[in-house]
């Protein structure tokens, strides 16, 4: 197997760095969905293009992957980093279609709380990866990491309360529909604490 | 631990095209439980018994691996490949199980569909596989992946229409009953889908 | 990367000795909540702590991993087995919040079944994992992986008739609520059987 003989050390935080660039902006368009009574099948719409262009960044990092000798963190580190980013728009996206097949036109209110914790969790992902660019910066990946952990803590709260008032209205219709968004979206915020859990596995393995 | 000195290089390509006659035996009795109102307890039974026989090719599969030292494509991906190819069988085992579970007697016309999609995608791993043997035949390969990706990609449509048109019924015994038969067979095309990934990856690692 | 010079073999025993008894103590909680009308409550406050006992134990198990370079198993078994035993006790405590979530009051007596079957399995891992660490004791290791093969297999027959009966009673709500619970412990004693599969697979490897 013939792979580049010259180590692009820096490409995969680039494949990173685009990939959160997309997974911010999917939170943000989950986030429109939660605050406005307006068109919620466009933000759908737009949700669905940009999980496709997380899928092409996650390929695209894939193919490196084979086609480089040298890389700047563990292959597998790199492999599962970018399948887990990639995963967290995946959960938001078959979350958010949901709301069409369902047809649901009342958004209840939790989903804009849980949808605020993806936002901010994504933006401490953001950051921990730029401090893993430039590892001299240990200090700070850990703290964003454990930022992770307790925005991935509070996501539970607020799942957990959510589900709780969903089964005391007592609507098994509405119970079926909103449980599968609502557990959605916890993978979604899920997946960025397996994000930390990685990046917190690099700065160990380097230290 | 001592490995066979000869290597066996076909026998794994044997030990899935084995499993390969067994899956699609099981989608021929998916689709015989979906077309006739005749016994579906019999067809669910003989979907349990090549169950069985898929798991006992699977695992001598891995035992073969464990006892070989050189292997035509890498042991990881031999491993994925065989427990992938038993998902599939996995799968729709325990979809129709479920009709004997929730005494459905009654069964909805989208599974059919979704059983034909199934077949043809499994027919497209055995020559995908065929191809994979005779390695000359990347072209074929590669054909042959791309249409399970479409024929997954349908999968996803049928499945969508299948769950609406469920939940504008409204009966939500029949929703939670049907959900639930709908998501296994909807994994079981996925696994089709993975195949077909871990095939082109071994395309790819080998050109 | 600094590994310990000195080969540590026996602390991963420990630590996988350690992880079952938290295990063990875990079921012993579930099987309390299912045969008083006490205080459900303190048993699932009793299960949290001990699943937080459990994940103190995994995490300086991978720790140790990081840091030895010569493991008595494979560096990949000893990571899924850690990892599937902590599974067990993930599973147990997911299914009980539950019951405070769901307001649930009334255990259903199919849980009681169906702890006791994850109890014997557990039980049965200790044996085996003692009789993994001292190799010479081959017949004992497979009776015990056996023997938790067979139990998963009673807990299989035990969740379907759980299910079957729940689906009979026909109230959608209370299918809901416990469909999840009971799938949670069905996944608890999956895990067992994971753990009995890596447990023959370094058996198998080292023989």
């Amino acid at each position: 197997m013939f792979r580049n003989i010259l180590p692009k050390q820096y490409s995969f935080y680039n494949f990173f760095e685009q990939h959160t660039l997309v997974t911010k902006e999917t939170c943000r368009e989950l986030i429109a969905i939660t605050s406005q009574g307006g068109d919620i099948a466009s933000h759908v719409q737009r949700i669905k293009e940009l999980e496709h262009q997380a899928d092409e960044i996650t390929h695209r990092c894939i193919e490196a992957l084979h086609k480089t000798f040298i890389t700047p963190i563990e292959r597998t580190d790199i492999h599962y980093l970018i399948k887990r980013l990639d995963d967290i728009v995946d959960f938001i996206d078959s979350a958010v279609i949901r709301l069409g097949l369902y047809d649901i036109t009342i958004i209840r209110p939790e989903t804009r709380e849980i949808a605020d914790v993806l936002m901010r969790a994504v933006c401490e992902i953001e950051l921990a990866l730029k401090g893993l660019r430039n590892l001299k910066d240990v200090k700070l990946v850990n703290e964003k990491c454990i930022n992770i952990h307790t925005l991935e803590s509070e996501g539970d709260d607020l799942m957990r309360s959510a589900l709780s008032r969903l089964f005391k209205e007592g609507d098994a219709l509405l119970i079926i529909k909103w449980k599968e968004i609502f557990e959605r979206l916890e993978k979604a915020v899920d997946r960025c604490e397996d994000v930390a859990n990685i990046i917190e596995g690099v700065v160990l393995a380097s230290s």
